[in-house]
């Protein structure tokens, strides 16, 4: 069905994963795909760096590698539909769902506030991912003689701070409801891999009770499954980083 | 025209660039508007509040208040069209395109290799406005005992290396072009900001001629003109903080 399109992705990147559950809703299944080894450096290959520039960048990625960090790396998602290369998992949802508007599920509602909402969420989502990052790879991002613990204090309460924030956007819309209201849409592609990390890492599902429970609903939904990091199924048991947040 | 619509932005910040750029595009004049001073704490104010919770936050931005952060305060823009409050910049960009796709300049190009380019491109914007933010705000990020030398070099180096790649983008669309081909889009509205910031803070024109001249460009389109920083307008001399990049 989508011959003409090929992903390049990592296991547990969310940035991939948001791009995965996208064309998973817009029925494009039967795409190109390679799963990349960080491991093995696959991510700096010429397969990648033929499609993303970015893969040439010099950035703290070229220093070392670990595999931890899976979902820091510039260059992945690495995507292309025909000629058209797009690299950015946001720049990706909005292309497929303007290719394919008429195909597979709608990503974007239609009446004016849930669209208002959806695009605030959505982008939201990206302050969410960053404060996430900033805990849960405080040591990737930051070289050992710069790292302070008076700095991750401070990840970790603003990314506490941001976590209270989006269990009352979810206490607001109530019971059972995706991130714009009763449709899914391109704000649960786009966060919903963000609230899986957190739970890996161990958040509380009895302190953040709603982000639980929405994240108990969309697990379950077939676009997310048949998305779900393989590393993840074969290795269910995830860390604690965020047991106390 | 949209007297339904209300925007609190402050002087010099991008994302209220952004928005206001948008607007002028989508021919949105005659909104209601209310610059606030950064100075008088007045992006505090329960104005702001009512409309963005995330003006509650906890923030590095409580701290302290410094000029030179306007484009970092995480309450501003904050926008109002009828009840549909959205207050992230991106957001506010789509919104807007969708709800007035028809009025003013399209700012979404039809054909597909021309929106996977400006969804692409507007998307790394905003990798390219945190790291002019990394250098020019570095001190405003990060609190006296955690600074290292080390880390604003490397910032900087990071910057650059941005700054190569853009060049290379403009490089290759030839003179005149927008960021996304021929005609302005949604990527210009967003990423123009940035690079006007750049220039603002001393960047060469003699080392980044195809951004300068991107500049020079976009700086004369009316909806740009219209929504000139103020403050740069009362005071035309910036900063050197980029000189040596």
């Amino acid at each position: 069905m989508a011959e003409d399109m090929t992903l390049l992705w990592g296991s547990g990147s969310p940035p991939c994963w948001r791009v995965m559950i996208a064309l998973e809703e817009k029925n494009l299944q039967g795409y190109n795909q390679k799963l990349l080894s960080f491991e093995k450096m696959e991510h700096k290959s010429q397969e990648v760096l033929d499609i993303n520039p970015r893969g040439q960048l010099a950035s703290r990625q070229n220093l070392s590698c670990s595999s931890v960090a899976d979902c820091l790396i510039p260059q992945l998602p690495t995507f292309k539909h025909g000629d058209n290369a797009v690299n950015e998992s946001y720049a990706v949802c909005f292309y497929l769902e303007s290719q394919f508007q008429s195909q597979g599920n709608k990503l974007i509602p239609d009446s004016p506030a849930a669209q208002a909402l959806m695009y605030q969420r959505m982008f939201e989502g990206l302050t969410f991912y960053d404060k996430l990052n900033a805990v849960i790879y405080y040591e990737w991002f930051v070289p050992e003689g710069e790292r302070h613990d008076s700095a991750l204090k401070r990840n970790r309460e603003a990314l506490a701070t941001e976590l209270k924030l989006w269990e009352g956007y979810l206490e607001k819309l109530g019971a059972g409801s995706y991130l714009a209201g009763t449709a899914f849409s391109l704000a649960d592609a786009t966060v919903f891999p963000t609230v899986a990390t957190l739970f890996r890492f161990g958040l509380s599902a009895e302190r953040y009770p709603k982000l639980a429970e929405y994240h108990a609903v969309v697990k379950e939904r077939p676009s997310v499954k048949a998305s779900w990091p393989p590393h993840w199924l074969e290795n269910p048991q995830g860390q604690d980083t965020l047991k106390d947040i």
